[in-house]
């Protein structure tokens, strides 16, 4: 019998996405320049008990913020599934809300509902935001010849970076509404992993190892997860204006190219997706 | 330290919606017509470990359906949040799937995407639905004078139809296109809870305890909860035409009237919140 743990995450939403259209990027792009999506952060999982509540609150917000940032939109509401154990102190909760409430004011979105339920073991949180874009960047719209960039540096967010990351939401709106992003992502599985969702037939990504802005080590950086930068592709010739244009405290590096082939590479190597899976294969 | 078991379910919504404005219905009813709600299914709670895992779909899809009616609402798009076990067989998954999509179908509602996360314990579903709707009926618009009605027979859940009911999507959009229904909403909780969230100040409600339709008892009716019927108020000069053109099999009933004053009654005497509470208070 084939368990969850036998096919991974990207196995099993593969699986589940084959009766879902359009399924396969950051959010879903509704009619009506809609964009939803959810995102859940579980205990033990994506924060340890000790954790402090109003980091619960802002990581669980700050993803989907991410999520949205990735399509160049704007966050505008969200509502907030809560799972807590009876014993909680009620004021872990007041303080998972102010983290919620932080994040969601910091980019305009408004809180506008949620519910709550009783859980015996693991809490969770599951934030869900409906943004708006006129012009969504999808993941798959790269072109050969496309200058790769990713903002920010990458690695070291087991450190503490994954509770207090700020998503790129000004950055993917600044960008989007001054140049043409051909493709768009925000790293959340590992720079190795993410890389292989902007692939399409036809197609290869040539990363460049000297060129990948890291914290700590480079294997870290390619597979630690949860940095939640901006990885996307531009027309070459706009890469002066973009560089002479820039104009956010967060780094800006040009990380490699897209070129005619299939897959990605490092330096000229095959790059496996090993960034971090909800689900990892037995080996 | 005050905990979540002490102020119950009611009293931690209460608390954490002091931020939310206009909180406190069915659904989030944001500008250009939108519904946004979400409701989580967790395995202990709303369903035990042996249940099959379509029903579990089927009913984590349901609830947040009847949400949309409670409104008077269309639903439109879904995404899907869902913890589950390594261990967990591929073939439960698609199950859950498969009852998530057949009760979405129903309803020519879309699941657009989702995400998975890995967890230790519990399972859980957690979907969410954005709807759509002209004038949503809300809670609170009960006038003096209304005729109190409520869809279906009461009681009986939790011998099964909670994880089978039909949500009266099509019975509300019915009633709010051909009536003027005041206030509305369903019944998860039990009768004797949902009403008071009917209550404002200087209105009473007035329940004749003959009249309830009811499966199995009077005080599984009031109290067992997870009906996800329909209770609305509506002008009395409206009741014989509304009787008359209801064109459902399901049962329609008079139970009671909105008069002046405050709180609830059944047979004169008051009628307190003893519905299901996902943190009951100690005593």
């Amino acid at each position: 019998m084939k368990r969850v743990r036998d096919i991974g995450e990207f196995g099993l939403i593969r699986e589940l996405s084959q009766n879902i259209p359009h399924a396969g990027d950051d959010c879903a792009v509704l009619p009506g320049g809609l964009l939803l999506t959810c995102d859940p952060v579980v205990e033990g999982i994506h924060f340890l008990p000790g954790t402090p509540a109003r980091r619960v609150g802002w990581k669980a917000m700050a993803r989907n913020l991410s999520d949205i940032a990735a399509m160049g939109g704007l966050p505008r509401w969200a509502v907030v599934s809560i799972g807590l154990r009876p014993a909680t102190p009620v004021r872990w909760v007041r303080e998972l809300y102010a983290g919620l409430h932080a994040a969601a004011r910091r980019f305009d979105c408004e809180i506008v509902g949620g519910d709550t339920t009783h859980v015996k073991h693991e809490q969770f949180v599951v934030v869900t935001l409906l943004g708006q874009c006129n012009r969504p960047v999808l993941r798959t719209g790269s072109k050969i010849g496309d200058s790769v960039f990713v903002t920010g540096k990458l690695g070291g967010s087991r450190a503490g970076k994954h509770l207090t990351f700020v998503p790129r939401i000004k950055e993917a709106r600044w960008l989007t509404a001054h140049f043409d992003i051909h493709a768009m992502i925000d790293l959340s599985d590992g720079l190795a992993s993410d890389v292989q969702h902007l692939l399409r037939p036809g197609i290869r990504f040539d990363l460049d190892a000297a060129e990948i802005p890291f914290r700590g080590s480079l294997r870290a950086a390619l597979t630690e997860g949860e940095d939640f930068e901006l990885l996307f592709t531009i027309d070459p010739r706009a890469v002066t204006a973009l560089r002479t244009k820039w104009k956010f405290p967060v780094k800006l590096t040009e990380i490699g190219h897209v070129v005619r082939g299939h897959g990605a590479r490092l330096d000229g190597q095959p790059l496996s997706a090993k960034g971090y899976d909800h689900f990892p294969k037995r080996r």
